[in-house]
């Protein structure tokens, strides 16, 4: 029953599934607005996709490509499942972040058949380099979606590790680079979380 | 600074963002399977996104429109924000669950600007009829993904919901009809969990 090529195929790329089911595990900084409790890579990634739905709109490139971006969301995180999360403000984990996920990126991916092995390395390395307006785009939600939790929960992670506004502005450069109207919204956002006391001044 | 029309409608759109961040709390039947926690509703949907990108080879019809499948999935549980996740094997549970589901829709959809609230309603209507080789293809993941869960789980909510062999199987319809190759590999995968123990015969 087995012996047909495409079911070993299927068989290999079921247990991939499987392996990802890690990506619920990892934790975030970030804290969900209803409960409080930590977000994880899994439902950040959902949510991304969400975003993308919601405001593709306002993005000032023409012509995206959706589906590519929600692929680069999806995959985004996987190599966390290996590198953990790296806080968006930790330059020490920062520093070797990239060399531990390329690790993992090829563990992960590499447990795919080969030809889809290297199309879902290709998203990943798209994401990665920023050079496309999609990628610009994928990188602007994987920004906004952070800040957007962190203003709506008081502040709680930028509290937690002492970020100040000018690190937060500097860290939204892609959101600025994707979408005028969105990169208002978040100025006008951040203003206010400095003037209720959620995120320090500076 | 906030009159231009697109910023208007930029904010309501961020409030739907934050809304449907209620959808990490909705908690499902299954469990993970490495914590052995209750999987939430939003990880799930990213779940089966990672599935539609791995599986679309398999689908039996020709030129899926891949984007259309992943919107119909990112969205398709928004729903149970209101109406709660009503569990596969629940009969009561799903007599009443259309006319929920449909109300929350209202609400929900209804918090996006109107032209978008249309757009997104129409994909959920989509998803639910399936009429379309993209709602059958998303029906088909949303309905494999618990059940690889479950294998992998020792059969976890079959056995605490005194689940059976025919009814996952009859659950299993719109795989069959989606993929025939996917569908030989739930067959197997059933009787390998009828087999252990983890899925009761009959």
């Amino acid at each position: 029953m087995e012996t047909r090529p495409e079911l070993a195929r299927l068989h290999q790329q079921v247990e991939f599934i499987v392996e990802v089911d890690r990506l619920k595990e990892v934790l975030r900084q970030n804290v969900l607005t209803v409960s409080g409790r930590r977000e994880n890579d899994a439902e950040h990634s959902w949510h991304l996709c969400l975003c993308v739905l919601v405001l593709a709109e306002h993005v000032d490139a023409p012509q995206l490509d959706l589906l590519r971006v929600l692929k680069m969301l999806i995959l985004h995180d996987l190599v966390e499942i290996d590198a953990g999360d790296t806080f968006a403000y930790d330059t020490t984990g920062a520093a070797m972040q990239h060399e531990r996920e390329a690790r993992a990126a090829d563990r992960i991916f590499g447990l795919l058949p080969e030809d889809q092995s290297r199309e879902f390395r290709a998203v990943w390395d798209e994401f990665e380099m920023r050079q496309t307006p999609e990628a610009h785009f994928a990188a602007a939600v994987d920004r906004f979606q952070p800040m957007l939790l962190n203003a709506r929960t008081e502040g709680h992670a930028w509290r937690e590790h002492g970020v100040c506004a000018s690190r937060v502005m500097a860290r939204g450069a892609y959101i600025r680079e994707a979408s005028t109207s969105l990169w208002e919204y978040v100025q006008g956002m951040l203003g206010e979380a400095v003037s209720r006391g959620h995120l320090a001044d500076g």
